[in-house]
């Protein structure tokens, strides 16, 4: 687990509307269990009283995004329309739950420096590609070995893991709660909320 | 006041988690004091327990749809990005108010119904233009009328009025605090919170 504490918060102070809020932007390959730490997480921090919404990737092809492909380009502009809707949540006070693949290094960058880096917690779901592709709940794995999908992160298209992380989930090893926890002991620093 | 019963809510039940969340839209002339709106009734609904997030038509330009125009064809697509992410905020159970001019009855009424008519209130937050160009808060009157602005609503640009909004109010000869109480009056039947 990479804890850095200049990136712990205090959540007394969200809570008192003395600090702002921030973003935990998930990233990790396609089926490393993104969403539902993202739900589970939002549920975690609703029922103590913090605002909190997901940005959720699948769902964003569905609407927002709706007129974006897989290109770079369109990848880019995804995570760029994301990372907007996730700074206005935050000028709001609510916590922006971002799951979304979000593949390259400087996407991810460029979201942070939107955001503003010491409102944006990096989290890596981690998850081996072969266990991803074993799990393959909605048979996107198979569709995109059988040509299929194209530009198909960890297939046709790279997933460029994230150097410094303020948070690593292994959800080969650890269970959804287990990883949401952790996530919200590293926001409280040590003492679980 | 345009009051129907059809569009009124049932606020205990969405704090309780029973009922969906819902989409304040308000529609207006620039200057016609749609984010004085929006602000005011955030603060008041945030301070009765209703998460909400406001949706501002000047934010969204600089941030979400900072790649877009004022063509029809971009103010469209400005439009349903505004719904979009009204629809996210919906789903996450945050009451979206979103304050954008929203000028043509077709966009609004996509908007409308990529929500949800039953969740999508229209307030049309109406102003003379003569008294929004006597405002000119910003300038941005004085500007189109030497035309260094294209496409300004109400200037060389149609502001289409809403046949039949759920709620009017009249900011030309109510306060900001007025229409405000005016809509929470609407929300909640006769009980105000």
């Amino acid at each position: 687990m990479t804890d850095k504490s200049k990136f712990l918060f205090n959540f007394s102070k969200i809570k008192s509307g003395k600090h702002k809020s921030f973003a935990i932007w998930l990233t990790g390959l396609s089926g490393s269990g993104k969403s539902a730490i993202a739900y589970n997480l939002k549920k975690m921090l609703q029922g103590r009283g913090f605002p909190a919404c997901i940005i959720d990737g699948d769902r964003l092809r569905e609407t927002l995004s709706s007129d974006l492909g897989f290109s770079i380009k369109d990848r880019k502009e995804n995570i760029r329309r994301a990372a907007a809707v996730a700074k206005m949540l935050i000028d709001n006070g609510i916590i922006a739950i971002v799951s979304l693949i979000s593949p390259f290094k400087n996407d991810r960058n460029a979201a942070k420096r939107f955001i503003s880096a010491g409102l944006f917690i990096e989290v890596f779901v981690n998850c081996p590609l072969s266990e991803c592709e074993k799990r393959d709940t909605r048979g996107l794995y198979k569709k995109a070995r059988a040509g299929k999908i194209k530009n198909f992160t960890g297939i046709s298209s790279p997933y460029q893991k994230p150097d410094n992380p303020q948070i690593t989930v292994n959800t080969d090893k650890e269970s959804v709660n287990s990883s949401c926890e952790k996530i919200i002991h590293c926001l409280l620093k040590s003492k679980p909320i």
